[in-house]
């Protein structure tokens, strides 16, 4: 098959490896910046460094669009324009409202697989960016069947699994699980740095709540100004029923009404068991909390004997006490007989542990 | 010394460990429940079990007031009541305000200590729960120096750090730091779970940044009800900064604005630093993303590479791809040369690692 990456960065980059050594696939890759272009040759991601949009889609039957979101529109249109009548041109931007909407070409498929969001940059790209990965595609009713499936069948061989979407709900989706947390995320930090500023304190102990809860602020913001953007409208709905919520929270503390607040706080509970389990095998998802010295090597102990034992650790989280003497390891295992020998396990290495 | 502990549960319970074990102290227990008071005394918490309040606290040096934050006040009178004119009395309650508020008694010091929110019950007491944590003190003007100082002396002898706090400051703080995260991630998963119904979609592969969110989602809810409603001023108070905050971002998306996003974002990159290193000891924190497959005993691996070169992971956090096949592992280590050999041997490993 012959394919066309345009942008080459860490998720065009791991499109034209796969592609080449899973599809064996011959890949033209194009990039705006010819260092970038070059390393990608060099790294293994394309055959060939075409000099131009036209030359690289000229003969594909294949094309992946993966500049940033900001870019993607425009790109998108020239390489339909330049592209074989009988190719399937899909891009990998994080929202698809906007890039579908206003496109009703037969070849174009609207896409955007779950991983990389993390890292850029053609250095960082490799053949199994996609395995397991979700990759949502969103066809719709101009869509090409036999394109489609094309498209298709390269994602699953590249080790991706595809699933359609209607964009509006892709983006909703989007916005609920990674966007908003990125907001949220960005608001705590802010406010806990100004109350420590005006009160001026200096950081307590950070709870796993509000270590957890942060993590992902302040992400990479030539990537995320991108991203917020793109997927305003849904953002804005998310934030907006956000919003509605916490005016609901904040009128049950107002009131003192300690009923709504504890069936608030149980419907919450609810949901995240649900999540938790959601389109996961091996049963509900337990969580132990092992409490541990914080020396080196006390990870690596309960881990490894569960390894030995064959208990994946699906979820994992280190809680310091503030001098780092020592910890709580919170772990999330599936399944109630692994959580029950995983917690013989832990606790036959002489290390506390419960069941949350 | 002579020590009561009224409340026998986690808190209480550990409280009287420690204090017998590295105070040499005796420790009279009572708790509302009798077969939780048998508990403790079996399990070592307590040396006797005092049939009441009055009896417990009659001739104690130290009384420490350990009920669940709905019976505090109440409890913290009751116990001055009876205590010795000389007996220093404290509480453990997560909220301090309205504790100390109402109370200008010389003897009474309102207290906190950051440990052991996550689980409870006399079973999970522990000598070491204190070791290393932070133990606010809320001391007014009313408050008896010699007293407050024999309090400070024994939580330094039971391994925890005391910090002295403003009431006001304390509860501000801890609504910033943990309050609102678990309200957040209680809105968030809820969020989630309707746009997936009404969707009608799976869950797709939560990235780092929802799983991190709403790790504390649906917390323990006979204690989250009493914290959030104890706390309920402050709450509400960082509830309504949170309104503003989003709708300050949502302003800056509904007019496109780029820079004010790409700022606000750069501004919470910021502070998520500066809130990582306050504190802390050993140079900045810095973050690696190790990319590996989600085997058992791989988490092993990275940890032993670690541990056996004595490099200290400060915090982790596991994400696996939809099928589990693999996952990245994101760690944060200290200091800068701690960071490039952490790289080095991860990558000694076989296993892809980046600096994030």
């Amino acid at each position: 098959m012959r394919i066309a990456v345009v942008g080459v960065g860490l998720i065009g980059g791991s499109v034209g490896m796969a592609a080449r050594r899973r599809l064996n696939a011959e890949v033209r890759g194009y990039d705006a910046d010819a260092r970038v272009l070059e390393l990608a040759r060099e790294r293994g991601a394309i055959d060939q460094a075409s000099p131009d949009v036209a030359s690289a889609v000229g003969d594909a039957e294949l094309a992946f669009v993966a500049v940033p979101v900001g870019a993607l529109g425009e790109r998108i249109d020239e390489i339909l324009a330049a592209a074989p009548p009988d190719c399937v041109v899909t891009d990998v931007g994080s929202t698809k409202h906007t890039i579908v909407a206003g496109r009703s070409d037969q070849r174009f498929v609207g896409g955007h697989p779950l991983a990389g969001a993390e890292t850029a940059g053609v250095e960082h790209a490799r053949e199994d960016l996609f395995q397991g990965a979700t990759w949502y595609l969103t066809p719709t009713s101009t869509t090409s069947g036999v394109l489609y499936e094309r498209l298709h069948r390269a994602l699953t061989s590249v080790g991706a699994q595809p699933a359609a979407i209607d964009p509006d709900t892709h983006d909703r989706l989007m916005a609920s699980v990674s966007h908003l947390p990125h907001v949220l995320a960005n608001v705590l930090v802010t406010q806990a740095a100004n109350v420590l500023l005006e009160g001026g304190e200096a950081m307590p102990a950070t709870g796993p709540s509000f270590r957890d809860a942060t993590r992902v602020a302040g992400a990479n913001g030539a990537i995320w100004t991108d991203i917020y953007l793109s997927n305003r409208e849904a953002l804005m709905a998310g934030l907006d029923d956000t919003v509605r919520r916490l005016e609901a929270v904040r009128g049950a503390l107002e009131a003192g009404d300690a009923p709504a607040v504890a069936s608030w706080n149980e419907e919450a509970r609810a949901h995240r068991q649900a999540l938790l389990e959601t389109g996961l095998a091996g049963g509900p998802v337990h969580e132990l909390r092992a409490s541990v010295p914080n020396r080196p090597g006390v990870v690596a102990d309960i881990a490894l004997a569960l390894g030995r034992a064959g208990i994946n650790i699906v979820d994992m989280a280190l809680s310091p006490s503030t001098d780092f003497s020592r910890g709580v390891v919170a772990l999330w295992v599936h399944g109630d007989a692994n959580a029950a020998r995983a917690q013989e396990l832990i606790a036959g290495l002489g290390i506390a542990v419960t069941r949350a």
